[in-house]
């Protein structure tokens, strides 16, 4: 119920990030809403790619605060292809591998930046990271602040960063590691909507991924406006289902009998 | 995604609570799950109802810190018919009066405890309060750790308290201030099924108060226990239908065809 330091705080990005790793690929989104404070809102890209094909792709979604996690996004792509330099994407040799690098640099910037920020608000960042190496799997990888990371699993096929509450219910309902990589998109958007219905700091567009396993290339990437037709029709199908659903449910036999008290 | 303070803190008690105002009456309901930590779980009653048949009836829904919100419900209990005592709720002659008391014991008990508490965790407490008084309307108010309050009205029917993300997207997409009391209860279960399913802390029994107004008594309050048959009708019933409406809805099309990756 209180509000965080970081809710006043600087540069603050509160973001919805979503991944789901499915048994034919990886489902990754993110919005693009960035604020610091109501009246300074802009539209930020928090999904990176990094992307050799044939060879290995990569998506980082950022969330937290914009300096930090645009700092990290800016050293990972100047260190491309750098190797022996440090945190080349480009050179690692799994997706372990390549999720350490993306917690070394957030580390950096962290002790670059960190004591600095701090009186003015919380300069910690969380990211998904996903993709496929040749050679390797699919995974998808949740970084927290402190560049440590926990993996996605058959048994857990879903992460999130940012604002994750409103969101996970209907995740929790739908995807198992079994389901499509359509009805893994059509549940990460389901998770925007409910999220974007509760939260004005998270907002479209919403920047989507989705990427078919040992395809190493070919990854889907969809830009979704807030006007999307396909999103105007999923809202709506959801929301009268939903309201059906509800009508159809029994009523508890212990409620008071309806409306007694204006039939009186 | 950073644990506060509060969740090592002493005594803390992660709660659900939430109440409904319709046009028919009022429906209130908390779990009763305490814990200071995994290792000291108890069962808790966190509705507390000051009535008096035919004059007035209150209820008060705690979350936040257990030790506070106990002394408040001590300190409020101790003080009915005290006038011309301090805060005597079956003094107030309406509901905001009533209210403005719940949050100046609030303030008193902060005042005693709160600094003493802080280096330990976090002592304050949020309020639900809801009731009726003879020659008033029924009503509802969300009272803040400072003591100050908001109220329901006909466009904002619901207000929640403690562990609110997870079940407020169900209430959202449901509640209507013009929904039956039978409705409103039934809502209220599958939004705490919602936040039970990804919170731990959050259990039953689940204690519910139905209202319905100008009757100024002969409320409904049910104890809806794990394993209770009608909890479990509605958890089955709804978890399939969403599944089943979720199948229903269209595919985007932009998805990468289905399984194409096992099919090749």
């Amino acid at each position: 119920m209180r509000k965080g330091r970081h809710a006043q705080g600087a540069a603050a990005a509160m973001t919805y990030c979503v991944g789901i790793l499915t048994r034919s690929g990886l489902v990754v989104a993110a919005d693009s809403r960035s604020n610091a404070g109501l009246d300074h809102i802009t539209t930020v890209r928090k999904l990176a790619l990094f992307e050799r094909p044939g060879e290995r792709v990569m998506a980082l979604l950022s969330a937290g605060n914009l300096a930090t996690t645009q700092a990290v996004v800016t050293l990972l792509t100047q260190r491309l292809g750098s190797a022996p330099g440090p945190h080349d994407l480009y050179a690692a040799t799994t997706m372990f591998e390549a999720a350490r690098m993306v917690g070394a640099v957030l580390r950096e910037v962290i002790a670059h930046d960190g004591e600095h920020v701090q009186p003015h608000g919380d300069p910690s960042a969380t990211f998904l990271f996903a993709g496929e190496l040749e050679g390797g799997r699919h995974r998808l990888f949740l970084i927290y602040p402190a560049g440590n990371f926990i993996e996605a699993t058959p048994e857990t096929p879903f992460l999130q960063a940012g604002e994750t509450k409103y969101g996970k219910p209907i995740l929790d309902r739908v995807i198992s590691h079994d389901c499509s990589l359509a009805a893994a998109a059509k549940c990460a958007l389901l998770s925007f909507d409910a999220t974007m219905r509760s939260n004005l700091s998270v907002a479209p567009p919403i920047d989507i991924w989705c990427y078919r396993a040992g395809s190493l290339a070919a990854a889907v990437r969809v830009d979704i406006q807030a006007g999307d037709p396909y999103l105007a029709v999923l809202r709506e199908q959801f929301g009268a289902g939903m309201l059906e659903l509800f009508q159809r449910l029994p009523d508890p036999a212990w409620a008071p009998p309806a409306d007694a008290a204006a039939a009186e």
